[in-house]
């Protein structure tokens, strides 16, 4: 049992949070048996922040190779780069990828990579959540001939397995898989009752040359295959019509939001009011640091309202408390994961912020400063499952200098080739 | 004399650098008779950013009616609050801002505010470079019932006084000031030599009604009243057509882009590419906090590659040293300061960001990093004018604790009223 005594919460109230377990058991008054007391003082609390779509190992790609044309900088840098990718990297980049999240507020993900083993072992270290696929495409992975095959075993093998990693089915995209493939997927991830994750019409190019081949868009697609429905997490989502957003709104599909990443790489766009009216559940991502290049799910808040008030044209078209909302409970509820937010019975992934310094005064509006002026510098303290797994931006369960030192070092390697 | 051991720059490259007085003597070697030695290792060097447009103190109102459309903001929550407006008040704002801004790598900015005797108090305590405007309007002001006079009687004061504060002439707007007051002003300005700086074409509205009203827009109007040349510093600069530009690429005119300010009243989308085009010197900034609501310079270069990239559809629109280039040397060449290139015969205003940290590494380039992966957090030391104000992300000269509580103080009465 942990108390964390007379901190802040967003409506400005200053209570006491008891947790008890992995879930909260108590707000409001104080309990004497605890474990563990925190000083909550000075202290804003919220839940902790869920990033609903990342490749965590392409931390070590950061900063490699950009400013270019999307198809370039694939083809002449990241291509190349993940095909001497092992799964000692993959366990570096995601210990390391793990690190900058939890300390920028992050306690739950969603990661579609390589070598999950590899990042189970890392998120189990760090203890936060990791919502894991292995990503299935219709040629080798860098760990693999058959996605497909490797990615069902990981799932297989850590389904139920542990509190903090949970497998999910993660096809990348429509243009890189075959409808069959698809259909592969889908059977699985029914079988086992997964999230269903993949990219979706982020660029206008990849949904010009869908429809250009298959006479059909890739949402008709999907919603004619039978794919879409509440447990369907759609990245991306950039590039839909009307009758697409009606589609997703009917099925209950979540869309998992990475306005960083489509405006660095220049995707586009996404309709997120005309989401927002139809009721759609849209939560937020970083995607990788190779295309954004931060895994800051604070930093995405921000730019997340700022993009859609000017493209709107109107500063109210989204607000701090929307943003804030759609990169906590939305998350949670996006994974069905009892989450995203501070009351009894909900699971105890709280963070802790800083308010005592200059970027967080004055207090006028707790959730406005947490949107538009905190950075993740002002991020303290941070539980996840119950557990303290940070204390004053201190890691308790992993050496940080020595990840960082391993993480260059294999990160220069695979560059190198 | 202090001499920066082993520090990296940003092309990778480790070397020594030496100041003497204000400036830099050498980058390259070590000197021996050092007062004081800074060890860089593990530290990546860059100069001074320059913030060439805020309004210091509004800090005091950073969170204060978020969200809403811009004139309910202004009549109901800024101007309210303001009239209450004291020097004491503008004192802790000052200092509260000042210390945001050096702790996210700020050594030098541009404000336009009131009671600016007390803004220049806190630079000079802080220790870092102010260019410091008494706002000019047609009527009274929180300070004056003749805020030109008042701006006038600082200019007088302050003028040559100091190595850090330099006053400039800074009519707040077309549209809050007549012709003939900004007549006066450009006179004043002339005489003492001073930066003329102001807002110009922020919004739609704004340049709707000047050219309904005087049947010219406000950038002809400048033009054709002499007002426009190098000394000429324009704010925002949103909603300019072809000839504008064209107006400003002749003329030599200093456009400050407010890029997260622009975004969050809806504003606009600056036409940055058309100005880089015409070689139009485009410098960055943050605004006031009660509109961005961060003084972070560093966030401001990232999302201004990332609006430029998405608007334009194109990731190759704006590049990370772009953006850098934009964010130091192009302010200080809009002040006539010669700050922001680490060189020999260059202002000392030099910033040592800690790269030893989960969202700094790895370093594929360090440019990259800076702009897209850091964050305020990794700032660790800041020397401004030859002299340490912050090491360790502490500050030398002033009491951070302090300052915090009394600008929470102020800003509270400020909102009751």
């Amino acid at each position: 049992m942990v108390c964390i005594e007379n901190v802040r919460f967003l409506d400005g109230s200053v209570k006491h949070i008891v947790t008890e377990g992995t879930f909260i058991e108590s707000v409001g008054e104080k309990k004497d048996r605890s474990d563990s007391v925190i000083d909550g003082t000075g202290y804003l609390v919220i839940p902790g922040l869920v990033n609903t779509h990342t490749h965590l190992a392409m931390t070590l790609l950061r900063g490699h190779g950009d400013d270019l044309p999307l198809q370039e900088w694939l083809e002449t840098k990241v291509w190349p780069a993940e095909k001497g990718l092992t799964g000692e990297a993959v366990y570096y980049g995601s210990l390391l990828g793990a690190m900058e999240m939890v300390k920028s507020g992050t306690t739950c993900f969603v990661d579609m990579y390589f070598f999950c083993r590899d990042v189970a072992r890392a998120v189990e270290e760090i203890g936060m959540r990791g919502y894991l696929g292995s990503g299935i495409f219709d040629f080798p992975s860098p760990e693999s001939d058959d996605p497909f095959e490797t990615a069902v075993k990981f799932i297989e093998e850590a389904k139920g397995k542990s509190e903090l990693v949970v497998p999910v089915m993660a096809p990348h995209a429509l243009y890189t898989c075959s409808e069959e493939t698809f259909h592969k997927c889908l059977e699985v991830a029914r079988k086992y009752d997964l999230i269903f994750h993949t990219h979706v019409s982020e660029t206008e190019r990849e949904v010009r040359e869908f429809v250009d081949q298959k006479g059909t868009t890739p949402v008709e697609f999907l919603y004619e295959g039978g794919f879409l429905d509440e447990k369907f997490l759609a990245a991306h989502c950039v590039w839909l019509n009307d009758r697409e957003l009606d589609v997703f709104a009917e099925k209950g599909v979540k869309v998992s939001h990475n306005p960083v990443s489509n405006m660095k790489i220049a995707a586009g766009i996404m309709r997120l009011p005309d989401m927002v009216k139809r009721g759609i559940a849209v939560s937020l991502a970083t995607d990788g640091a190779a295309s954004n290049n931060s895994l800051d799910m604070i930093e995405v808040m921000k730019v997340c309202a700022l993009l859609h008030k000017v493209h709107a044209g109107d500063p109210t078209v989204v607000t701090a408390g929307n943003v804030l909302r759609m990169g906590t409970v939305n998350g949670a509820e996006s994974l069905g994961l009892k989450a995203g937010v501070i009351a009894e019975g909900y699971l105890a992934d709280l963070v802790l912020v800083d308010v005592k310094k200059p970027n967080a005064v004055p207090y006028h509006d707790f959730t406005s400063n947490m949107v538009y002026a905190m950075q993740s510098g002002n991020v303290d303290t941070v539980i996840c499952n119950g557990k303290v797994i940070m204390e004053n931006r201190q890691f308790l369960g992993v050496d940080e200098g020595e990840i960082l030192e391993k993480a260059e070092e294999v990160a220069q390697d695979m560059v190198a080739g």
